[in-house]
């Protein structure tokens, strides 16, 4: 069983020692305003239960010198982070480092059986490297679908056949005997930015992912915000126009009909068999088939039609984020996802809508950027997740 | 001098007793989890600063009678309610009772100056009725525009002209000799809904006032969530389509531009001048002009041309508000505002596009009401927030 702390004062020491590094007693002590005796009680008992540990003396204060204390280095949280197409899993120290980070393809319309299967198999080859000394203590996993979070399982996902109710949680939690937390993926994004990328010191700030789907993760007060049943950020489906492109869920003029993975194909194939785009026919011919990332390349490369379809797509993804932005006032934009690859075209765009049609003073101070983590924000955010849960009392 | 908790074992106690009324100190001790001593010191010193005080013997639980203690019956708050076109000024007592309520015609064009004496006037009649037994406790201000919080002012009012940066809190502290806090009118009106309306239960919700403009009040986790800038909830002009009506503001197709005050007026002019509405063409005759009251009367005299105004505007706000609701997942949505007096003509549109344009599980147990307080919710979210304020060791 995977230890815990017994008080607040336990949960916030381990926390600090966590986003803070290694601390002297003195400094602990100034923070968590413990008298002397009662931080030693404190760090003594964490220290019994093998999250803590000794690491030498500090530099003196003026006084006696003060032990330096550190979280136990033999601490392990591991992250899967299911997208689509593909599987990352990682294992963290408690400081949540990343030590290894193993990615690769696999479609998530196998079912949840099988992919999370290759999930641990992916798992027992960072153990096989020697990166987890025995025990995990904890494991934070995303999906690329609704989850009900209490309950740890994906709800009706659109693009997750197979996993409807699958009881995610409770599965990997048996298999490798530790605390399991499943999440959506895009939240999870948002904790890795907060952790360490882009969003380290802000409070308030939303994340749009834009690759197959278009999910929106929302971080209030340094938390995620799920609403009430869960499904906040869920912004795919949120009207550009009445007129727009039907959308998979039966609507007209989504924005995920105007933008993503399946309209980014379609607008690329319409270009390339037009004559718009000889650049894109070229690569059809190649490939047999179109998306996203070709219209990366191309773009790259300078297609007029391509940089359109950014353009364009832009556009759509700025005109929702405009009235989420006048709606919730963040302090930060993040944009993350396959799409994020599309890069500067698609953030100019985004940009100019936003802060065109925002309420003046939500945009008077408002950085849109990309993701800095990419790849690995989901990972580093599933260990944020579960660490949060196995450094608190709850 | 306000007296105010000093730890935060006393501000639970008072917020306790505001919200739940008289209570023994049995049943106050196994709520806040003090021993019989420690409680007793923190409720002795609540009485010596006049918050508290006792009130006789409860039922025996047993053993020895327990004493009642209640709030102080001679605990006062104070809110100001000011409008585009009226000032409500209330006074309640430390349980948020409304003792005493008045309301007035005032064109908050007027400016800071000439609004607030009125303001002031009218608490000074709330006075002369013998509703103020000494001391005010606390007073707190809504404005219809946007306000930075921290500075207690409003910043840029779009329809206050005189107000900008105006220190509203520091006049009215001085005046009061009292704490003060100055927040956005619809905040307020969320607040009272969230202590004494229709939304007493719920964490997570959204207000949506409909009046001379159009705004949002944000409630998560039971406390107004204001962005980082404090403009959060500032939805009127969000882009309803690229080709509606210019706004105000510069921009096309803004929801304002669709719909509230002066859209409202300006499609009853057009229904009179056309002929399509013998009905608002005798109204314009009568009064000289038309207003979203005048649309209401005809609505309900049965006029088919004012029922498709609202049943417009419903849609209009209806196709915003269901983008917001994907995004937010709240637990409740709360209509109010002079327009919310079209009632449920307007509600019966607004709830069939966000059940069929927001996300599944965003509405599957989401109720869209009409406020149930009226033009009481802002003095009630006034004196909550001044007396969350006050209640507090911050």
């Amino acid at each position: 069983m995977t230890a815990r702390p017994q008080n607040v004062h336990q949960a916030r020491l381990l926390r600090l020692l966590r986003d803070e590094g290694p601390r002297s007693r003195a400094e602990l002590g100034d923070v968590v305003k413990l008298s002397r005796s009662k931080l030693a009680v404190e760090l003594d008992r964490l220290v019994e239960l093998g999250l803590v540990e000794g690491a030498g003396l500090a530099a003196s204060r003026g006084g006696r010198r003060s032990g330096i204390v550190r979280l136990s280095p033999r601490l392990r949280f591991v992250a899967f982070d299911i997208g689509a197409t593909s599987i990352d899993v990682a294992v963290t120290d408690g400081e949540l480092e990343v030590l290894g980070h193993v990615n690769e393809p696999c479609d998530v319309r196998q079912g949840a059986t099988v992919v999370l299967e290759r999930a641990l198999d992916l798992l027992g080859k960072l153990r096989d490297q020697g990166l987890i000394d025995g025990q995990v203590h904890g494991t934070g996993i995303g999906v690329p679908g609704p989850v009900s979070f209490r309950d740890g399982m994906p709800v009706v996902p659109p693009i997750m056949p197979g996993w409807d109710r699958f009881p995610v949680r409770d599965a990997i939690g048996q298999e490798l005997g530790c605390p399991v937390l499943v999440d959506n993926d895009v939240n999870l994004m948002a904790l890795g930015e907060l952790t360490s990328g882009v969003a380290r010191s802000v409070d308030d700030f939303l994340l749009v992912k834009i690759g197959t789907g278009i999910g929106c993760g929302i971080v209030v007060d340094g938390s995620i915000y799920r609403g009430v049943s869960g499904s906040a950020g869920d912004i795919g489906h949120i009207r550009v126009d009445d007129d727009g492109p039907v959308c998979a869920c039966g609507n007209a003029g989504c924005l995920e009909a105007y933008f993503g993975g399946a309209a980014l194909a379609r607008d690329a194939a319409a270009a390339a068999a037009s004559g718009e785009s000889a650049h894109l026919a070229a690569l059809l011919e190649t490939h047999g088939e179109l998306t996203g990332e070709h219209v990366s390349i191309a773009a790259a490369a300078g297609d007029a039609a391509s940089v359109r379809i950014i353009r364009e797509g832009g556009r759509h993804v700025g005109q929702v984020l405009a009235g989420l932005v006048s709606f919730f006032n963040p302090g930060l934009v993040i944009i993350a996802g396959g799409v994020a690859g599309l890069g500067h075209t698609l953030l100019a765009e985004i940009r100019s809508v936003v802060y065109r049609r925002s309420a003046p003073l939500a945009t008077g101070n408002l950085p849109i950027v990309l993701s800095e983590l990419a790849g690995a924000a989901g990972v580093v955010g599933g260990a944020r997740l579960i660490s949060d849960h196995v450094f608190s009392t709850a």
